[in-house]
């Protein structure tokens, strides 16, 4: 791991900071190719906005770019995971009057994904856990991760690739770590994220190229039997790009033509 | 601040550590007076259930207690910060087969709280954040605080002492940082815990000091019409012990004779 907090070469952290404490900050994962951050604008654009809803300064954007590029440039496949903060300081919960936003940057290497997984699709699982409804941390990529976290832990087949996660009212919000599309007669749809979940970058991407083609995409409610009855799934988050589902618990999927064509569209290929 | 990771005097953290990255862990704040912890086996208790909760491995009990006495025993007066996480490791969200837990202990100074707070009592507000529904971290007092945080941000006043927060269904769950409690015609009540909210050490030795008397409390749904009607307010968290409440929001009221007779009981005076 190669890591700058503020602009300088350093691996650790003050535990007074409120990252720690209280989950007190939001993070991204960016995709590098070739030393470029795929998508960069999208993902400055989501820490903006998650900073607004969490009253976060967000940071100098030609400063962070700099930072940014230092840690881009040298890798040809990799990952770089930015985490901001809202410092250290504060007593208890209360932030501090001026806090000053910590950048955590890390470079990991591009996790070692089977081709076939872009190729055949992947098989996901539904998880127990439900998302509580939260719409004041709804959308935002923040740093309260433990429902992820918990949701993960509930199977170990390294065959299930992804856990598919619904809410308190059974409504399909998401995959833990990804997004989820279905498309049914033609119609692409993927969940509304207005109570939980993360609004992905590469889900923004799907939206936007849909639109470009002028096919409409429906943002709503998903029940469990949507999904049962769906002609294609796919997940989607900004490492991975697109994963066609083919197996979802006992049903199975096939690659469908949607899927495929998004993939092309998207440059979307491990 | 004096502190110890895993039992060696630091002050910084990797950052990879899950703690950091998702709130992967727990936390405990506790009092220190003349060198010895208030409650220690409840707050060990607590944060062992909150291991399970978590599936987080719990330390070794007696070199926690050695670590928990090296930092208390210089104290005349202070708070110990003791947080767990999960460590570092694991691919994205899901842990590392064998995680070792991270033990973080901090020393901090009591905070400056004046004597009027527990002999006139505090002023407090409600909240317009609504908690989140989640069985699943309910009771337990985890990394993930962004509710609280953002609660907490609703006011400056400092005349405003501490904010009351409802859950998504306008049910009164607890104050940012301490539990609830009202006098109703002779009866104790604070609202039950089982969807959201952290179960304190000090609501646990009211609930005690209550069944000791034989009188009983209602662990019961409160509204703030419920709050409204009481006879008596009272505020509990560890470093406060008990605090009356003197006014909420427009509604004043008195201090009343089972908060005093509860505030001699439990030695909870400033």
């Amino acid at each position: 791991m190669v890591a700058l907090i503020n602009g300088q070469s350093a691996d650790q952290l003050t535990i007074t900071d409120r990252g720690l404490n209280y989950g007190d900050g939001l993070f991204e994962t960016m995709h590098v190719v070739n030393g470029r951050v795929r998508h960069r604008d999208l993902h400055m654009a989501r820490l903006q906005r998650g900073c607004q809803a969490l009253s976060m300064q967000f940071p100098d954007r030609e400063l962070l770019d700099r930072e940014i590029d230092s840690l881009a440039a040298p890798s040809a496949h990799g990952v770089l995971k930015l985490i901001l903060t809202r410092g250290s300081g504060g007593r208890g919960y209360r932030p501090p009057d001026a806090p000053a936003t910590t950048r955590i940057l890390q470079r990991h290497a591009y996790p070692d994904f089977p081709q076939h997984y872009w190729r055949d699709g992947v098989r996901v699982r539904y998880c127990e856990l439900q998302l509580a409804r939260q719409p004041a941390l709804a959308g935002i990529k923040h740093l309260n991760r433990l429902e992820q976290v918990l949701a993960r832990r509930e199977w170990n087949n390294p065959d299930i690739v992804e856990g598919l996660v619904c809410d308190q009212k059974e409504q399909v919000i998401e995959g833990i770590s990804s997004n989820l599309f279905i498309v049914v007669d033609g119609i692409v749809k993927t969940p509304d994220l207005a109570q939980c979940g993360v609004a992905g970058v590469m889900r923004q991407c799907v939206l936007a190229a849909m639109q470009a083609k002028n096919q409409a995409v429906q943002i709503t409610t998903l029940t469990k039997s949507d999904i049962s009855g769906a002609d294609e799934i796919f997940l989607t988050n900004s490492l991975i790009g697109i994963w066609p589902v083919n197996r979802l618990d006992q049903h199975r999927y096939h690659v469908g033509p949607l899927t495929r064509d998004l993939q092309r569209h998207l440059s979307c290929y491990g």
